[in-house]
């Protein structure tokens, strides 16, 4: 092992401790971003992070924006290739505070019977994870003398309440904020621990239909099988969107949808993903989804098509005969490969506008478009990363997918240009945005420990 | 004309003052049936209709139910056809009250540009309209010296409050209140003001489905593609309910289906019902049935299946990528013919059920079945009705049917055993149930005439 490398390992693993209490004190500052009481512990959090990065020899600077602030940090210019580290200092809500076993923000080491854990909001979600690469950058100069170069950080005080300003604020500071790359730390190890770099996030297409008819709710006995019902039209419009095989059916909504690669078909399927032990945690079992694809490949390689909502008449108690003037509907598509958001909106728009008949009207109101985020993996950082996580985990790290968005990793992309790797140590039991959060120490420990190794292998 | 006839108008005619005096006396007692607070005014009204039918000669009696009492009257027995009169003393409520025009409890004659009115709550339903065959009794006592023998009367007072005691009080008196034929005075003319006798009304089943999945909300980012949505479940087993012609697609739903008779189809074709108008009046203009049948057809003598509600996932402001954990509908069918509730009701539940998939679970819950209610026209009295109502109008009365359902007639058929002739004289702009209720003058006055015709035809 790099001898370097060896030394900035040691001196993490000499300065546990000391990292922990760090966390402590970063875990005890409330900066809950949706609450506005909470507005000056946000930027307590910010100021807090400044004075760790200033130490550590970063020239930071606080950028106040109309929401909380962000804070960007950057380390000397050199002729490494430029990387850019994300993580957010804001955390969720606590309430209800009652279901907490100890007070959110008197964050404490635990004993459990699966180890040691960091308890506390934010333990997680984000301060642990951002931490890991602060406590990387901080051991480094330890041994080096010197931060590695060509660092960017940005931390994000709103990623809790929407961040409203991050994409404005990317554009504004594009050519300071540019990189080859992008670290993000805020997600999880696949599920049974294993290290995973995330290069492959579907993206969402979210569109409301509201389907009018009469004027007014009609008495059922009156107009039954006369008038139209916009309740029966819509589910006649919704119903085909899919078809006998889990596809969706608009017109060339599998444009740009790509199989997986060999490699990832390899990494996936080495996984033992076991849908009906995923499913049996929410009480299902059967996958249901597009024949032929292997349930990872439903929710990470395949676009699909959900109805998040739906409403129209009378559904109370007891039961009242209308015949409603309206019904409406939340429809999602998720997207993979290259397919674009928008010429789905308009393929679903025209797909339920062929359902309405003469009388009656349709309008659509537009939630939010964002392609899929699909990393470019044949860059060689990749691999070196993918084989840092092996070295530190003692086992193979894993190319995984997400079925969701992480919305910053398209902003990056969008904006900036830049390909994001998430790599993250959270773990499915963290308890993210509920009661009683936690961070392993281990993911913690090691966490910082996989930074360093990567650091290495790319500087 | 008979003689005895002639004179009961002619009395009728000279009695028009003092009868409509009557009725506003009535109209100004507030039996509001829902409201607690009324509960002493309906009891008021009860005793006001007691002493009206006292001092015409009828045997009275007021029963006690656990809601609002009944009235039931008789005539001295002879050796006529036993006929019972129904109708209902309780109003509905008036709120919004700021928008009637004149206190709803102050009734008045007001004229308008269509003639005069009778303005105030209870005007047309059903304190009017059940004191045009009162009115009729009276003056044919007058004449007669005594009233037609066997006559039942019976007035509800919970109508407008979904008749809780009634069921239990026909079977509970059903010897008593056995007669040959109901006539029912609560109904309307036919839209252009022809006089009608309805004789089929649809029947109804309700049923309420509910299709579970998850134990919980899902995010639509984690298992969208992999876990069954119970609103896509439900959307595809609703759509699929009717074909593309209109048709209900439920195995054996047409059973008992009848086709019109000549009779019903010269009837109804010379309404010239004008569909186009008819649906402008709530904005639509295209009737959408099945195919092949028309307008009226469509509403009076064919079955339907409307949705009458729907909910599931998020429908409120904004959107969330929920994959819900159920969804729910409410279906209701309207039946004419011999069609089977409780078979339709079954049929209905197999066809969800079997777009249940093996890790969704459903639930139904049971409303309302009734089956339609066809009378038996060729009873000569409806016949001899029809032509009574034709000879006071100056047009041919019409037999008409009702999309919706008329409780009272089945249960009369249920319980007792007797058809119902329904007829009645309300106008489509009476805004019953609304404010500024009226009741033509036109109506009182001319019905009572038509009742005096067809007791005397009955007699």
């Amino acid at each position: 092992m790099d001898q370097g490398l060896e030394q900035v390992l040691a001196k993490l693993d000499a300065g546990r401790d000391a990292a922990l209490d760090r966390l402590l004190a970063f875990l005890r500052i409330p900066s809950i971003s949706t609450d506005p009481a909470h507005k000056s512990d946000v930027r307590d959090a910010a100021e807090w992070l400044r004075a760790q990065l200033d130490d550590l020899g970063f020239q930071t600077q606080i950028h106040d924006t109309p929401g909380h602030p962000m804070v960007v940090a950057r380390s000397q210019p050199g002729q490494a290739r430029p990387l850019l580290f994300y993580g957010h200092y804001d955390v969720q809500p606590v309430d209800p505070l009652n279901l907490w076993n100890s007070p959110p923000f008197e964050p404490r080491i635990e004993e459990t019977p699966q180890g040691q854990v960091i308890r506390g909001r934010g333990a997680a979600d984000d301060k642990g994870q951002l931490m890991t690469f602060v406590e990387a950058f901080r051991a480094w100069r330890d041994v080096h003398g010197e931060l590695p170069s060509d660092l960017i950080l940005l931390f994000e005080g709103e990623e809790e309440s929407g961040s409203p300003s991050l994409q404005p604020f990317l554009r504004e500071h594009a050519v300071d904020l540019r990189a080859s790359l992008a670290m993000i730390c805020d997600t999880s190890m696949y599920s049974d621990g294993r290290p995973a770099i995330t290069t492959q996030l579907r993206g969402l297409v979210g569109q409301e239909v509201v389907i009018r008819g009469a004027d007014r709710d009609l008495h059922s006995g009156s107009f039954g099988g006369l008038a139209a019902n916009p309740i029966m039209i819509l589910a006649q419009a919704l119903a085909t969107l899919k078809d006998d095989q889990g596809r969706v059916t608009l017109p060339g909504f599998y444009e740009g949808v790509q199989d997986l690669t060999d490699e990832l078909r390899r990494d996936w399927d080495a996984l033992g993903f076991d849908a009906e032990e995923f499913l049996s945690g929410v009480d299902l079992k059967t996958p249901i989804g597009e024949t032929g694809r292997t349930p990872l490949e439903m929710v990470w390689n395949r676009p699909t098509c959900e109805i998040n909502g739906i409403a129209g008449g009378y559904a109370g108690d007891g039961f009242k005969t209308v015949l409603p003037a309206e019904a409406r509907a939340k429809v999602s598509f998720r997207l993979t490969g290259t397919q674009d958001p928008e010429k789905i909106r308009a393929a679903f728009q025209d797909h339920i506008r062929a359902h309405i008949p003469a009388d009656c009207s349709v309008e659509f109101h537009d939630h939010g478009a964002s392609p899929a985020s699909v990393m470019d993996t044949s860059d060689p950082a990749f691999a070196t990363a993918k084989d840092a996580l092996g070295r530190e985990w003692g086992r193979e790290a894993a190319y995984i997918g997400a079925g969701g968005s992480i919305p910053i990793a398209g902003d990056f992309k969008q904006i900036l240009g830049m390909d994001s790797m998430l790599i993250g140590f959270g773990r499915d039991d963290d308890r993210i945005h509920s009661p009683n959060e936690k961070y392993d120490v281990n993911s913690f420990t090691k966490g910082a420990r996989s930074w360093a190794r990567i650091l290495t292998a790319l500087r």
